[in-house]
C-alpha cells in the first residue's frame, strides 16, 4: 500500500516539475495539457487524475514553489546580524523570487483583479512567514538595546509591508498593478530598498 | 455682455453649491437633476444647458471642492515650523477632507475601478500640490540644517505618498479599495500617522 503511494507522489512530483518547466517557459496562457503530458510521455489522463484542470495545476505548482520560497527564507533567518539585513534580505529575496520566475507569473497578470481565492491563501500565507521572521529580527534587536520597545511588533512589521506594497511606478491615484512589467519591477525594487532604508533608521532611534 | 457673463457664473455658482449639499447629503446615486433644479426653483433645461448630465455636474462640484481644498493647504503652508507638522498637518487634512465629505465621495465607491478620467486629473492635481508643499518643507529642513540634502527631494515625497497609500486595513495581497468605510478610515488615519512618523525620524538622522 505504501509503496503505491510512494509511486503516486513520485508521479506527482514529476507532472509538478515539468508543469514548472512549462509554465516558467511558456507562461501560463500558452501551455497546454497535452504538452506537459507529452514532456513526461504520461498519457494526459493520468495527468488529469491527479489535477483536475490546468489551473488546479497551476495552483500545486505555485504551493510547491511558495513552499520552497518559505523553506529558503527560514534557513536564512538565523544568519541576520542586524534589523537592515533582515528587511533587505526579504525585499531582495522577494525581488529575485519575482524576476526569476517571471513568465510564471504570466497566470496574475492574466487575472489580474480575479485571482482564484486559493492563490491569495498561498500569498497569505508566504507574507506571513516574511511577517513572522521579520517580528523576530526587530525583537532580538529590541533585546541588544538598538531600538527601544515596540508595544507592537506585528503591527509595525505588517505597517512596512504594506508601505512597501504601496511603491509603484504610476500615480498613486491609478487602478492598482498586481504584477508589472521588468523594468518597473526594478525600479520598484530600487524604491522599496529606499523606503526600507528610511523607515528602519526611523525604527532605530 | 459682461453682465450677462456675471450672471451665468453666479448661476453656475448656485447650481454647484445645491448639488454639492445634495452630493454631500444623499450621496450621488440617490440624488436627481429633478431635485437640485427644485432646490434652486430653477428648470432642468437650465442645469442641463450648463451641465450636460449629472455625471459632469459631479466633476464640476468636485473640482470647486478640490480647488478650495488647495487654498486651504497653501494658506497653512508658511506656517509648519518643521518637517514633522507639515507632513501630520497633510495627513490630517486630508483624513478630515474624506471624513467631512464622506457621503459625496459615493461616486468614487459605486465606479471603484471605472472612476473616469476627469476625475483622476483632478486627484493628480490636489497631489501635486501637496506634494509641492511637502518638498517645500523637506528643503526648508535641509536649509536649517537639520537634515541632510537630499538629493531628490521630489522623489522622498513621493515615495512617502506612496508608501501612504500603500497602507490598508486588509491583507496586502486583496484588491485594491479606492474607499473604504468609516471605521476603516479612521484605522488607516491612525496607521498613516504611525507611518509618517517612522518615516520622519528616518529623515531626521
Amino acid at each position: 500500500m505504501n509503496a503505491i503511494v510512494e509511486q503516486q507522489d513520485l508521479k506527482k512530483e514529476r507532472i509538478l516539475e515539468a508543469a514548472y518547466n512549462r509554465f516558467l517557459h511558456y507562461g501560463y496562457s500558452k501551455t497546454t495539457m497535452n504538452e506537459i503530458a507529452s514532456d513526461l510521455s504520461m498519457s494526459k489522463a493520468l495527468i488529469y487524475y491527479y489535477f483536475p484542470d490546468k489551473c488546479q495545476l497551476y495552483i500545486a505548482v505555485m504551493r510547491k514553489l511558495a513552499d520552497d520560497y518559505i523553506k529558503n527564507f527560514e534557513v536564512n533567518s538565523n544568519t541576520f546580524s542586524c534589523l537592515r539585513e533582515a528587511f533587505i534580505f526579504q525585499i531582495n529575496t522577494q525581488h529575485e523570487f519575482i524576476v526569476n520566475n517571471y513568465n510564471f507569473f504570466d497566470f496574475f497578470r492574466i487575472n489580474e483583479q480575479n485571482l482564484p481565492d486559493l492563490i491569495w491563501e498561498i500569498v497569505d500565507k508566504v507574507h506571513q512567514h516574511e511577517r513572522d521572521i521579520l517580528i523576530g529580527a526587530i525583537n532580538s534587536e529590541v533585546a541588544k538595546g538598538t531600538i527601544s520597545p515596540i508595544e507592537n511588533t506585528c503591527e509595525i512589521v505588517s505597517l512596512l509591508f504594506e508601505a512597501l506594497n504601496g511603491v509603484s511606478v504610476t500615480a498613486q491615484s491609478q487602478k492598482k498593478v498586481v504584477f508589472y512589467d521588468k523594468v518597473h519591477l526594478n525600479k520598484i525594487h530600487q524604491k522599496r530598498l529606499l523606503l526600507a532604508e528610511i523607515f528602519i533608521k526611523g525604527l532605530l532611534y
